[in-house]
Parts: C-alpha cells; sequence; structure tokens
C-alpha cells in the first residue's frame, strides 16, 4: 500500500464519512484525510473530481480509487484483518450486520440524521423509523449477549464501525431508554477517536438546513 | 463447512436469491436449495422461519445462519476465494461495484423488477430510472475495458452475480442498445446455470401481480 487518503465530507452530517475514518483509526491504520464539505445539501458537485459516484468516502491507495463503505473496509481488512472479528462465524454475523446497515434503516436516516453537534432532544418518529429502532436494537442486543461484550463482537470491529453513526442517533434523538444499550452507547462515545471526530464537528463553520431536524 | 442450505424464493422474481444461487454454482459449490415462494407481494411471513430479517437469501451452514447477500458471498470467497478477482485492485473495484448495487439502484429496481419469463417489451421509465440504467453502463463498460473480459473482470466472478438480475432487466425491459453491453448480456445468458434458474422460472406457477410490469 502507498500512503492512505481518505475522502470526507462534514464531521457533523456525513455518517459515511464517519464508518471508515472511525474504523481505521481505531485499527492504528494511517492515512491523510482529505476534507470536502458539503455545498448542496448533502452533497456536492466537487465530489465528481475524486468519486465516480460523487459520493463521499472515496479512499485513495497510489493510483486505486476505491468507492464503497463496504469494499473500503474489505480492502483495508485484506492486510488488517482485525477489522473483523477473529472467528468465522462471529466474522459472517458482523459482515450480515454491516451489509444490513448498508442498505436498511431508511426511516431512521431520513428522519434523524446524523449529527455530531445536536443537543439531545426527541423528536416524533415515523412507525417505520420505530421499527428500525426495534430491529436495530434486537441487532445490538443479539451481538453483545453472544459476544459478552464490550464491542458488538467482543473486540472493536469493522461492525461496530458500521453502526458509530447510528449510536449518534440514538443518543441525539432519546430513542433508547434500554439500559444495555445505553451503556454500548456509552462505551461507543468514550472511544477516543469517537470523540476526536465529535470534538472536530464542533470546530466545523458549517451548517447543513436539510440536516438539523 | 457442513452441507450447505441456501433459501430462496420464486426465481422468477426474487432478485437477491438469483444472485449467491448463480455464484456458488459458478464456483462449483454444492448446497441444497429451499424454495419457499413469496405469499405476500414480495414477501412472505414464512420467511421468519429461517431469516432473522424475514427476507431471502439466507445461507445456513450447520447451526449458522448468515443473511445479507453480501455477506453470504464473503463468507463463501474465504473458502473459495476464486469467488472475487485474484488481482487486488480488481478485487477492491468489484466489491466497490457489488456494493453500489446492493445499496443503489432503486428507480431502476422498483420500476423494472426482474422477471425470468418476461416477454422482451420496453416500457416508459423515468429519469431517475434511465439514470440507473445509464451508470450501469459505465460500470459495465469500464470494467469490461480494463479486463478485456469477456465477464467484468475476467473470469466470471461475484461482481457478475451480483449484475445479473440487471442483465434479465437490461434484457426484458430492452432497456440497451449498446452492442458491447448487448454482447456482456448475451455471454451472461449463455452461462448453464443461468439458463437452468431461467428453464426453472417458467415451470413456476406462482404469479406475481405487483412483479409483472
Amino acid at each position: 500500500m502507498s500512503r492512505l487518503t481518505l475522502f470526507i465530507a462534514n464531521k457533523t452530517y456525513s455518517s459515511w464519512s464517519f464508518r471508515p475514518w472511525l474504523a481505521m483509526r481505531m485499527a492504528g491504520i494511517e492515512f491523510d484525510e482529505e476534507l470536502v464539505p458539503f455545498s448542496d445539501g448533502g452533497s456536492n458537485p466537487a465530489f465528481l473530481a475524486f468519486s465516480p459516484t460523487g459520493k463521499v468516502p472515496v479512499l485513495r491507495d497510489g493510483d486505486l480509487v476505491i468507492w464503497e463503505t463496504l469494499a473500503i473496509l474489505e480492502y483495508l481488512a485484506e492486510t488488517h484483518p482485525a477489522l473483523w472479528p477473529a472467528d468465522m462465524s462471529a466474522r459472517a454475523r458482523a459482515r450480515a450486520i454491516s451489509s444490513e446497515m448498508h442498505a436498511g434503516f431508511q426511516a431512521l436516516r431520513s428522519e434523524c440524521p446524523m449529527n455530531m453537534r445536536r443537543p439531545r432532544r426527541a423528536i416524533p418518529v415515523s412507525a417505520a423509523a420505530q421499527a428500525d429502532v426495534a430491529r436495530i436494537t434486537e441487532i445490538w442486543t443479539s451481538a453483545l449477549a453472544q459476544s459478552g461484550g464490550p464491542f458488538l463482537y467482543g473486540e472493536f470491529s469493522a461492525a461496530d464501525a458500521m453502526f458509530a453513526p447510528v449510536v449518534n442517533r440514538f443518543d441525539v434523538y432519546a430513542l433508547t431508554e434500554d439500559a444495555e444499550i445505553l451503556a454500548y452507547m456509552e462505551r461507543m462515545k468514550a472511544l477516543p477517536p469517537y470523540q476526536e471526530w465529535a470534538d472536530a464537528s464542533r470546530q466545523e463553520p458549517w451548517v447543513v438546513a436539510e440536516e438539523e431536524h
């Protein structure tokens, strides 16, 4: 690998940027960060200069450009296998919930966008978003019970990184009162790279009105 | 691994079932097939008996239950690495387009559902679906140009399996006139497992009205 560059957007709002950034920090993978803020709601035509889909995140390794978060994580896991759980069955389940996160939970994602500097305040959410919260609660509860914690599959893995923006959503929209879920969220929020990201978000000058719910 | 069981739904309509089924057949991975047809449009409450999300496909390997197509493919690739391209950069791109397929192209997927026994007939499609067709055309053209074919990354890989239902959509809704794209589609449709799946779909007694566009 050459020196890696991770292209991201606003730390306040870009949930997809947060996932590989956190996974890489937790795995001790060094990289340069290129932050290009959203210009147009949740996008920016300038992303097309480095991203074939016009979306972030993108990982650049020399001439190789990798888009899509799961593909970035799998690419890094080839040389940093600790990104996934060591046990084959746990690894399969970690990938299943990561994939479920990747394409699912649309109601929760649109009604309760990640917002790293939002004061905690409940808002009314639809039945569909409540069902998303219930399914995520089931996923986390089941994984933590099976592994014994402290993270979903024991040690921190890419699956925790995939759900890190949901930790923020559950937190700032006050979506849960489940003690075990709250304890998991506290462990996630206490991770130094999680705090580093949140601290940086509070320094950002940009406000995206569409994301302030 | 124990004897594998792949749970799928209707071969006529279940695009997600088709992906791992085709990948496993092409990789020579033996498995038992359990087909449970849709009862209620594109779903069936009975799926919950074997699927934690109530969706198909699901792969069962002894006590291990794996849901989500990408997780199934990654699990299998650990013991059958030929499912992904051998070259690391090609493998990263193959995973990126597979991930893009997994969560994207919603307009095309809802307007032009996979239908393995539909006679070819064009229908009006939205601008969003046309943009999906354009992006997929770009993905296929670029991959085929880089690899030289005959499949996206040279030999058949999981990335081709991920796009196999789109080959059917481009075909039966007459979505392309691009000669190179049509030639790739013909190579995909000529694969014996593709034909086996299509033949089986024509024997199915079930018609799902919502999927007949």
